[in-house]
């Protein structure tokens, strides 16, 4: 079979990409997207998607964690699924490529696939890892993280998360019938490899003038939950020596953070979430919490950037002497991820075919993705698109058309020569 | 009649207090109270409170506002009520003191002239205001403000209000059934005088070892609502100098807030509450809310400590320089209220006959009051008994059972001093 004629049909694609969205989850703007993980826009999503599967012969297995594998047989027994995955939640004003792309990218190599009645050795699967975002659940990459059994956040716990209505991530489950009884584990529900075709989210592709990124690694992160507090009283009658402020001393912080991203120029930190105990303005607040998101190109970086910022806390705490306090409540993270040669080779070479070497650049993620938490136990690669001016977690979000389809193309090329390998034995 | 003969059941008073509170809206920790205005148990106590005032042959109306008169008819024709209001509803994390002693302790003087069976010239009424604390929708003495007409909150604008979860005062008025028709207007629903016994949330009384206040002022207060903007962002891709942080200069501008009250030495300033439009952690912040709360003893100085405050502001924004930015999108405040020379005389007079001149002195309030309002259209003092180190707006607020029944009984001893002088036409 010759991979190089098989072609994804790029308009259906992108009518597919634009019409769910429109559908489900679209925002004000006519352009972004928000879709919440576990909520009615994304059960509606889920349910499409089944759907669409089972009706071009795959089977679909739901996990413990609501991660949808819809597998396409192919002939070898024995074999793991080859997989392309990502995910379908957003920001809650998000665009509508970040992960979208990378699982309707993976339907239309499934539709052509099937359409042109192509038999693989491996399985060919599509999964839409669950609460990819973090957004609504705190915890990015969540699904593939207890996947992969090595996030610091196992199954029950990840269960137990709330959301800021306090309901628990297992009800949400429920709720939308997608916890499935499949164990969420690696072991038991493995994959031969796993490629994702997700877009930049940065802007080097579109200034260094190319199409496609082979992606090479994902760099570290680590978050921090903090719990600032101090002591309430009454905005008018306690005299300003008197005070604790919480929110005083949350912000000093929050500037420290910043500051020390751009003191130690190892990577880039920030304070995407903040929420304070009091909701009066004639109050002083008592406590804040809000979580710091640090990412640096290693894990030694990360813990250099992480060190500076509190020794600059305590520097804070120190001069306020006031009373206030602040404490890490819990810390997680990913630590840096190093794509596997075999994966990153299949990409090199489906790109180059595709574009020509001169328009391939080799690159690091700056992004989280589930990629980086696959890549702890099975081989994994992904493959970047350029996104408009970087922009991403915004409905400004915007990759071409033209890159939608191309990015699909390689994906399908990716699989089918991965499965040519490991068909001749290559590995 | 003699005034020095008639007392207030100080142990009735004290028990109802607790007992009203640990019934409705008693918080976790034993002692505080959670009220938010309008709110089940908002409704639960004003049903008790307009039975208990009915029973005691009090008329009762509601005005469009939910504040609730009970009036105690009086023997003279044409004469409004002398009135003893205060407010039930409370901070979130509130105390057991702040307003529910004056409506209590108004509760209290009703049935002693009840069980006593006495006339009185004019008729005396106790006065529930709405909305007070501005905890659950925001706008502190709301509905005093609104009876008074001077408040640059009217009526509809009121009514209009949202709570955090977009519920409409006007709404919340209809559904615990105290969206009244009596006019929320002083010159529709009028008041011969105003009285108002409550806590001095302060430290003062009890530093200076003192037994009651005789409120002859309450400072001036201005509230802003500045929305902060900037450009959302992936806060793994986008590099720390493209970034317009809305939370990192909207922490900055908070910190200003502190230290403009620190260098002017004018009076104090105050952020209390705190939003920001995005949930995620991964999301640089595009936009960021708060309320900037400000009190000085004259409008001129708070008009100072505003102006040295938001030039602090332009500077940040103009060091920044990243395009982030901050817009006032309201302000509202409370000119400083000088109580009347007949009112402070009534309350200053029955304070040196129950303790003796020691014990009592003379006091502006730093904290807003309903009186505040009814001061700008009819004659208004206050009662200050002490509060347990200063603290308020937190459940460890307290005064002592002696303390709330001396306060009761001044107010009583005020209103038939103030009423035997309107009938010997005094004035």
């Amino acid at each position: 079979m010759a991979s190089e004629q098989l072609k994804v049909n790029g308009d259906r694609l992108n009518t597919t990409l634009q019409s769910t969205c429109s559908r489900w989850g679209a925002l004000a703007t006519g352009t972004g997207m928000c879709r919440l993980t576990l909520t009615q826009e994304d059960k509606d999503i889920r349910d499409w998607l089944v759907a669409e599967c089972k009706s071009i012969g795959c089977e679909v297995k739901v996990d413990q964690m609501g991660n949808i594998f819809a597998v396409r047989p192919g002939t070898a027994k024995n074999r793991k699924p080859i997989a392309m995955g990502s995910h379908m939640d957003t920001q809650p004003a998000g665009g509508r490529y970040d992960g979208i792309l990378g699982v309707q990218a993976a339907l239309e190599v499934l539709r052509s696939l099937h359409e042109n009645h192509i038999e693989t050795h491996c399985p060919i699967a599509l999964i839409d890892w669950t609460n990819e975002e973090g957004a609504r659940f705190p915890g990015a990459m969540m699904a593939s993280g207890v996947w992969s059994t090595k996030s610091s956040t196992p199954l029950e716990a990840c269960w137990a998360t709330q959301d800021k209505d306090k309901v628990h991530m297992k009800d949400a489950l429920q709720e939308i019938g997608y916890l499935g009884e499949t164990p969420c584990n690696h072991r038991e529900n493995g994959l031969e490899c796993h490629f994702e075709l997700h877009i930049e989210q940065g802007p080097i592709l579109e200034k260094e003038d190319k199409s496609v990124g082979v992606v090479t690694s994902v760099q570290s992160m680590k978050w921090f939950a903090i719990r600032v507090e101090g002591v309430e009283g009454h905005s008018g009658t306690t005299p300003m020596p008197s005070r604790a402020d919480a929110l005083v001393t949350a912000s000093r912080l929050i500037t420290a953070v910043r500051d020390s991203a751009f003191q130690t120029a190892l990577g880039v930190a920030t304070v995407g979430v903040i929420s304070c105990d009091t909701s009066s303005q004639a109050t002083i607040p008592a406590g804040v919490n809000f979580i710091i998101d640090i990412r640096c190109s290693t894990d030694a970086m990360v813990e250099q950037l992480s060190t500076h910022t509190f020794a600059a806390f305590d520097d804070i705490i120190a001069q306020e002497k006031n009373g206030t306090s602040y404490r890490i409540e819990r810390s997680w993270g990913l630590p840096e991820s190093i794509f596997h040669p075999r994966c990153i080779e299949a990409v090199r070479v489906s790109a180059i075919s595709q574009v020509g070497k001169g328009q391939v650049m080799e690159m690091k993620s700056r992004a989280g993705h589930d990629s980086a938490w696959t890549s702890k136990v099975c081989p994994t690669s992904m493959i970047f698109v350029p996104s408009k001016d970087g922009i991403s977690h915004n409905p400004g979000e915007y990759t071409s058309p033209t890159h939608c389809s191309l990015g699909a193309q390689i994906l399908l090329d990716t699989v089918l020569h991965y499965d040519a390998k490991v068909k001749s034995e290559d590995f």
